[in-house]
């Protein structure tokens, strides 16, 4: 009889690279970043240490940075929506989605936004601003709205500061109220916010128009 | 003629070390963290570098953890409001009190809050999210609920997020819109979510109704 074949296969450098970071995004996910070592890591990918230290020289700190910068990425893809239709769906249909990325990422996005935590540095703090951002210009871009003044733009970055706290809340009691009642809830929050704004400013007062035209 | 007497007293320890202390709130208030160092704490306090780590031996880290303590009870002191009279103006009687902490404590509110400063901890999180519970709590003791719900206690907690996520777009904004006329838009905005809340939870309902009957 041949020998056994090899346990693994030879992948390339990107594979290899691409396999180590699910490995490491799925210890992340659901353990605080204290709770994942390189040794995890290795033993979830099946590889040995030295080989992810090859793949990520700088460690533990490396690999959460490039983890999270994944998980930004793919965090931004629920963002996507097509411009059609009445407003407040699209925003109800982005949301399910964010909330399903949540809820598929708990501890590590808790751990991640709730601060504090040992790998969290300036950069770490730059990727999730970069995701606020795209929240914000995906929500202005389907509003129409290119110019858009201070109290606009303070009403909408508010709005989804306060659906990344219902999310946190929302993780910490064991995922209650069921997510398409946290989902409506907060789309009835986000009407609600920009029809108090709309009291003080013209241009938010054209867009809530809009909004009450086109359910 | 006497020899001139030395330029400083002789202070207690505890004397002393409040001194310090407030040399250092004044300087983080003002820059980032990483702007001030152990000797322009000395400067400023007119002392020498070696007093300073006789004081605090963990240094800057140290400094930074008791300047943040202090400021901490100083901002929980703004919630500190007479149970007298309706309640939105006594919210809003609060919120002034907040908004001008936030002015005189600008650049330090803005590292603190933004995250990702070579200073935070654990600790720095912990003394943080020490004022929010302090706020939320406050609020539910006017609104006089012993026992709130998941929906109030979400509500709440998302209300003062996103008043933390105003006073930073605020302080970005060179302190724009005027400060009276941010308190009474986050004002507006309380009632607003309280009562779509309202909508869904029956505890928040009587909230609604209580806020409305007491203007």
């Amino acid at each position: 009889m041949p020998p056994a074949a090899p346990a693994y296969r030879r992948l390339s450098v990107e594979e290899r690279r691409s396999q180590l970071l699910d490995a490491a995004l799925e210890l992340f996910a659901h353990r605080t970043p204290e709770d994942v070592s390189l040794d995890d890591v290795a033993e979830a990918a099946g590889v040995s240490r030295p080989l992810v230290y090859r793949y990520f020289p700088g460690g533990k700190q490396q690999l959460y940075e490039a983890a999270l910068r994944s998980a930004a990425e793919e965090l931004q893809h629920c963002f996507d929506e097509p411009r059609d239709g009445p407003l407040l769906p699209r925003l109800s249909r982005a949301l399910d989605r964010y909330l399903t990325f949540v809820d598929e990422h708990d501890t590590g996005f808790s751990a991640l936004l709730q601060g504090g935590s040992v790998v969290e540095t300036s950069r770490t703090t730059a990727i999730v601003d970069g995701v606020r951002r795209a929240a914000a210009e995906h929500i202005l871009s389907h509003l129409e709205v290119t110019d858009p003044g201070l109290h606009l733009r303070m009403t909408v970055r508010m709005w989804i500061t306060a659906v990344e706290a219902a999310s946190l809340i929302w993780l910490d009691e064991g995922k209650q109220p069921p997510v398409e009642e946290l989902r409506d809830w907060l789309v009835d929050q986000f009407a609600a916010v920009l029809s108090v704004t709309a009291n003080r400013d013209p241009q938010t007062a054209a867009l809530a128009e809009k909004l009450a035209a086109d359910g």
